[in-house]
């Protein structure tokens, strides 16, 4: 184990030619670990944010602790940049690989390596799949809390570098509150324990700075999560209403009554309409304005309570029509259009392009109404399917990437409503992470000094910049001046970073 | 506003006389905001540990974050350290003075910036005692979790640095969960901003790694809570047991039976009897060999029928006994002996020291009884009183001060409890901070290279070595050995730290 203590300065030498490292990545792990072939590179060359691809130089596929540290190391000793990759999920390009970078792959670290239910604690390998937890803990009544949309294919480590939400998040937080440790290998390949199975450890929260960090300190190779006991009981409420306003004042209502439903999700009428017309669920009233789905749970006299009390609240915003769904079946057949809803655009519309930012729960009804002005503005329809009770709006803005100069149009109005969000006292990213694709609005969020704190941190974990450069920061190279204003240029590698 | 970006190197020339700077600092700030007669500063020599004490060379008052940032400017041009203080109620020395240092106390900004009932958001000035947001929020429904024993004279800044718990934390997470953003003047005089009013903001999570950093990454002066509804009933049980065997099962019993209560606490049969002795509150059984006091809070029905679950788990485990308060007079009855149990031991013995220690709820049998065989080795009574619902041990160990030699033999059984928490899986603090008194502790817990990132993180945050240096890390200096092992040495200036 080396020691971060012994840190060389950034080299400006070449690497030597890619055959070489591969050769020596071969060597140290064999055969079986290294994918060098142009064909088989292919299919890493980009992540969930499909928009853009680059091909690495060479895929490592480790199996343990140690054979990521060598990885790691040979990077160092070869001076050449790493990306880590779960499942390749991500929305944001976190994993999208970088020019002349070894890939490593934690897809083959796929064991659960200890359960602990009388401390509820569950020590994986990164490259567990998050449904994962859930099956291996479940026949004991637990489950893992966190669920991204996509969590029959992310990763767990995926999820604790984007510091992954999903539907449940209002009432159970998101990865970063229910990661206790994580084992790190650090980016000059020295092995370093944060957390453990207690919480709130002393000293600085270390796990905390991780969780979140996208690749750029280091990579998860074991990761000890909290489980929690299944609830007794589940019900899902269908609200429809009149106006987006009124909808957003039923959230407002349900949240200052002292309701914490586990999930309040909201579909605009072009969802509700889209929905219905590909998935025909017939349970979304298409003349609406809007629908919540209200997700309750605890126990069975709690759930009942706080349904009516849900309800309640939601005709007193002027909803015209509840739905209440008790059993798995009827909660299944709710929540169907809502999870359909992506895919129901994809089949409306040639390509859709999902944003993710964050508002405070009270500005709903004004940011939505300035999202359609800008749509309008732009030529474009934007669907709202999103998670209104944590202020989370996941725009859909609808284009076809055929016509020349339209994904251009259309990341050009996804900054505009990324920047309206920053406005209304809000967030750039909600759950979907930074990665490659929103560095340029980073300055939008924070300020010079507020981000060159950022920037040092970076720097003092990986003083050579090898662990995921390009990602989160934006430098003069990939965003001009809004890389400019970020002050990063005053660092030896700001462009790397 | 300097730039972080502008860091000289740590300067070895000596600083001028106390008086020119002392002058300096009036001259900036005015004569009110600054102390620095010998008799006025006697009252700063020590926070809530009182075995240490250290007089600072000059006490300032800062009543903004343009003061606290001229102040921190001023130990930079001078070179001087300088220590950060709330109410001085910490019990890990985290708040003690350092030879020839500043202390900037935040006692004066106690104003409550801004309050935001419908996104649960109030913003506070440091020095705003815990309790005053409670009550500034309480007429509507609302209050702020956290509250440590001392809620009502320790303040929202200390409790931030310390990273403060309290009986609720079982349920509710100690402040880290609660602080949603901090300003924060930088060791360096500059102002950042960490977080806001927006949960899970992207980037490095700030926030989260300033929470608990114990004064050593800078001053907040800004602080954004999070507020939570008041629940709508608090039930309150005393169940009493022959075993502490029995107690610790039927602790394990209630969560895993997916209850979580607000708190649960555990006292043994001594501390019961110490209780009865001095408060008299006739409530405790005293040939119980240990209570449980759980408090059951939710919706009515709610809290009703975990009551009356948490009552069967503890029959079941073979409580003999179970009392069972609701109304505000009769919890207040079951709590008194509790909340008065560290004054009872007050006047039982002449001394005593409170340690702080965490472990996994399911060794707590165990490590009750080795606790107690440690106590029988050095020849000290040891009283247990603690968050048995987090495994978060208090043993309060009972001596007299005026015997030569007993602190320090109470001090060597005190870290050898620590050490037997570490053992046992656990921690070496649980929500009094490392501060000095835990310091030497530190490689128990952590190995090199975890200490070294810590250290790395704190090196980028405060190159220079002023900002309440000496707390957290062991250094050769103050702890031999220990100080050697964490391989800090190597720092220019590890003797600092």
């Amino acid at each position: 184990m080396n020691s971060t203590l012994d840190r060389p300065l950034p080299s400006s030498s070449s690497p030597p030619p890619w055959d070489t490292i591969a050769q020596a990545f071969v060597g140290a792990l064999g055969r079986d670990r290294v994918v060098q072939r142009r064909e088989e590179l292919l299919v890493y060359e980009c992540d969930g944010l499909t928009s853009y691809r680059q091909r690495p130089a060479l895929v490592v596929l480790p199996r343990s602790t140690a054979e990521v540290a060598t990885a790691v190391q040979l990077c160092n000793r070869f001076q050449v940049p790493f990306v880590a990759r779960g499942s390749g999920t991500g929305l944001s390009g976190g994993a999208l690989p970088i020019e002349d970078s070894v890939l490593i792959v934690t897809a083959r670290m796929g064991a659960i390596l200890h359960v602990d239910l009388d401390n509820q604690r569950v020590v994986v390998q990164p490259g567990v799949i998050n449904s994962w937890v859930t099956q291996a803990v479940g026949g004991a009544g637990f489950y893992y809390a966190p669920d991204p949309s996509s969590q029959i294919i992310c990763s767990v480590g995926g999820n604790v570098a984007e510091n992954s939400g999903g539907v449940h998040c209002l009432k159970y937080g998101v990865t970063t509150n229910h990661v206790l440790g994580v084992k790190v290998v650090l980016p000059d390949g020295s092995i370093a324990d944060f957390g453990g199975m207690v919480p709130e450890m002393p000293g600085y929260d270390l796990t905390g700075l991780f969780v979140g960090s996208e690749g750029t300190l280091g990579i998860a190779t074991e990761i000890t999560l909290r489980i929690l006991k299944v609830p007794e009981a589940v019900t899902v409420l269908l609200a429809d209403f009149t106006s987006v306003e009124a909808a957003g004042a039923a959230v407002s209502g349900i949240i200052s009554g002292g309701i914490i439903p586990a999930g309040i999700e909201m579909m605009d009428n072009f969802s509700i309409n889209a929905v219905e017309d590909v998935v025909k669920t017939q349970c979304y009233p298409r003349d609406a304005a809007a629908i919540l789905l209200v997700e309750i749970d605890g126990s069975t006299s709690e759930t009942r309570m706080n349904s009516d009390r849900v309800e309640a609240i939601c005709k007193a915003n002027g909803a015209r029509q509840i739905t209440r769904a008790q059993d798995l079946g009827d909660r299944l057949t709710l929540w169907k259009g809502r999870k359909a809803a992506f895919a129901a655009m994809g089949k409306l519309s040639p390509d859709y392009y999902v944003q993710d930012g964050v508002i405070p729960r009270t500005q709903l009804p004004w940011v939505l109404q300035e999202i359609a002005a800008l749509g309008e503005k732009h030529g474009y329809k934007v669907a709202n399917v999103f998670h209104a009770g944590d202020g989370n709006l996941h725009p859909l803005i609808l284009y076809d990437n055929g016509v020349p100069g339209a994904l251009e149009q259309v990341e050009e109005l996804g900054g505009e409503i990324l920047k309206l969000c920053v406005k209304a006292g809000g967030s750039i990213s909600g759950e979907h992470g930074i990665g490659s694709d929103k560095r340029c609005y980073m300055p939008e969020m924070f300020s010079p000094v507020d981000m060159a704190t950022m920037a040092w941190v970076r720097q003092v974990f990986d003083p050579q910049g090898l662990a995921n450069p390009t990602k989160i920061f934006p430098t003069p190279r990939t965003c001009g001046e809004a890389g400019q204003a970020s002050t990063l240029l005053q660092f030896p590698q700001a462009d790397v970073f």
